[in-house]
């Protein structure tokens, strides 16, 4: 037996035989599935998306860039302003004073801004193509920002997802909203929640991949740094926080910073179109770019649902953290 | 972070967060669960028992041993007779000239008896204390055989368990009658099924461990062996099939083939009185012991359930199993 388990590797191992047992291709639904049918999907911590499943919301029917503008007249909203559309991502530091060539963990620089300007700005970023605005700017601020800042506009989503609900016993813990354009790419990453992601304008395109697959994505300890207004500039200053382990492996550029197993992966790969929904289970790596409505915005809310810690998924994908790169 | 995954060995970190995030206390339901409810315990690899579950079973209310010997008079029936109770059990072989002091894996001697005498065996065993025969023995097939051999009295259980059928929405694989005493004890060992175990006359004693416990139950390839009979003795023949990966620790007997791992595991244990149903999850390994109704046997069926391959619980309790004794 022990020569057996050591004829292959045993990451390599995991990462192709749940390959084998899994499809790399999103379940498509075309309607709400019923709690029982939810939870089976939870059960195999496996994403699902329904199309044309938030058609009817209120938020989908009205929610234009000029809507919003009107509704939010007079607002303030938090904004994440990165060179790249890079908010917490890996990026090369620039600076050779500081940290010249290394790959730091980029939070953005976030400053409130009138809701009016911010939307002009995302719009004209996008259609305009005499617009000079070269900085990149996402409402993104992961924090429960649908019931604060955008409180006004909540009664026209939905306060939870029903099938969620009754499945998993519980109120969301946030629900998020998300107003960019394309130039904001979210860098892939992981969260302990159970997400309902929801498009309502333009489009989201999802790459995902399982929590197993963690020794694909090339984790490193990144020192923080966060973007700050110096003159016209951006630039990144190093902090004194702890380093932040974070993926730096991107499936769109497989080549670079990969690890032996990077190649191994199977990525799955989805499109939202206004009105559809995701089911993204806990733990899923994602990565997240987007493509603008007509009017040059693309707009979306999330619920995030406390993940169950209790069973062996949780414990056993530590587990492969901790094993990537003890292997013999 | 390579320093601080070296810390700690990655196995006992498993086990131990594991624990803390797990009772090893059942969860006792009084009633049914819905299909959802039992969804939601498949989801999390987490067992149940349901008190008196079973209770309105005409198989609960009817099955004496003297009904029994009534309803299959004149059948034979398939027994599996060791001479310590260890059917399919990890043994020290003691015949010096084969594999003497080797453990070996013992298969029951299996051959057909009248069930009439094969009832008044195990009950004058368990009554009699001047009962001469030692050797032990268990009708406990395992190839379907409520609907098979004992087919006469499968109408008096369920063709599926509901909430079963509707949450995993499949018929049941195998559906296994077991009647033995108090002699048979069954090893420690896992199977790829949702379990759904029911008792019927007597107790079931069950000690169970979660399947990321595999580095505790210190598995061994045991070469296989089987019991013959010759003369008035059962003894152990070697055979030449493949040898069988199997677990060697007792949980009863803590101290003895234990691994490092061994004390780390908290083993949930659970006796199953007459109409209790069991929820075994797919991959815990267990260990049953048996204690008779006051007429001296000890009755149960179980309702197996393939298992969801797909989602990542497969490959990752796999890949636990092919990293115990690789951690440097
Ligand atoms: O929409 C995005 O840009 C990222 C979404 C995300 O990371 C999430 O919903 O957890
Ligand atoms: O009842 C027994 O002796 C063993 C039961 C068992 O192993 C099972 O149901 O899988």
């Amino acid at each position: 037996m022990e020569e057996m388990a050591d004829a292959r590797d045993p990451i390599e191992e995991l990462i192709t035989s749940f390959n084998e047992l899994n499809s790399s291709t999103i379940e498509e639904l075309d309607e709400e599935p019923s709690p029982l049918e939810f939870m089976r999907f939870v059960a195999r911590n496996t994403p699902f998306v329904i199309r044309n499943g938030a058609k009817d919301w209120v938020a989908t029917k009205t929610w234009s860039a000029q809507y919003l503008q009107e509704a939010l007249k007079g607002h303030h909203v938090n904004v994440a302003v990165t060179p790249f559309g890079n908010a917490d991502a890996p990026t090369v530091h620039s600076d050779g004073a500081h940290a010249g060539g290394e790959h730091v963990f980029a939070k953005p620089h976030e400053e409130d801004q009138p809701f009016e300007n911010f939307i002009d700005y995302l719009t004209n970023q996008e259609l305009d193509p005499s617009f000079s605005g070269s900085e990149v700017r996402y409402a993104q601020t992961q924090n429960d920002n649908l019931r604060h800042e955008y409180v006004s506009l909540f009664a026209q989503t939905l306060k939870s997802i029903p099938f969620a609900r009754i499945a998993l016993q519980k109120e969301p813990d946030a629900i998020n909203m998300w107003i960019g354009n394309s130039r904001s790419v979210t860098a892939l990453h992981r969260d302990n929640y159970e997400n309902i992601y929801v498009q309502i304008a333009g489009q989201k395109h999802f790459v995902l991949l399982p929590p197993l697959c963690q020794p694909c994505i090339n984790e490193q300890e990144l020192r923080p740094a966060s973007y700050v207004r110096r003159g016209d500039q951006l630039v990144l200053d190093m902090e004194d926080g702890d380093s932040v382990p974070f993926a730096t492996w991107d499936p769109d550029r497989p080549e670079a910073n990969s690890t032996k197993y990077s190649a191994l992966v199977s990525p799955m790969r989805v499109t939202l179109d206004p009105g559809d929904m995701l089911y993204l289970p806990a733990m899923w790596y994602h990565k997240v770019s987007q493509s603008c409505s007509p009017e040059g915005v693309c707009i979306a809310v999330n619920y995030w649902y406390d993940m169950d810690f209790s069973g062996p998924l949780y414990p056993l994908t530590s587990f492969v953290r901790s094993m990537n790169g003890r292997i013999a």
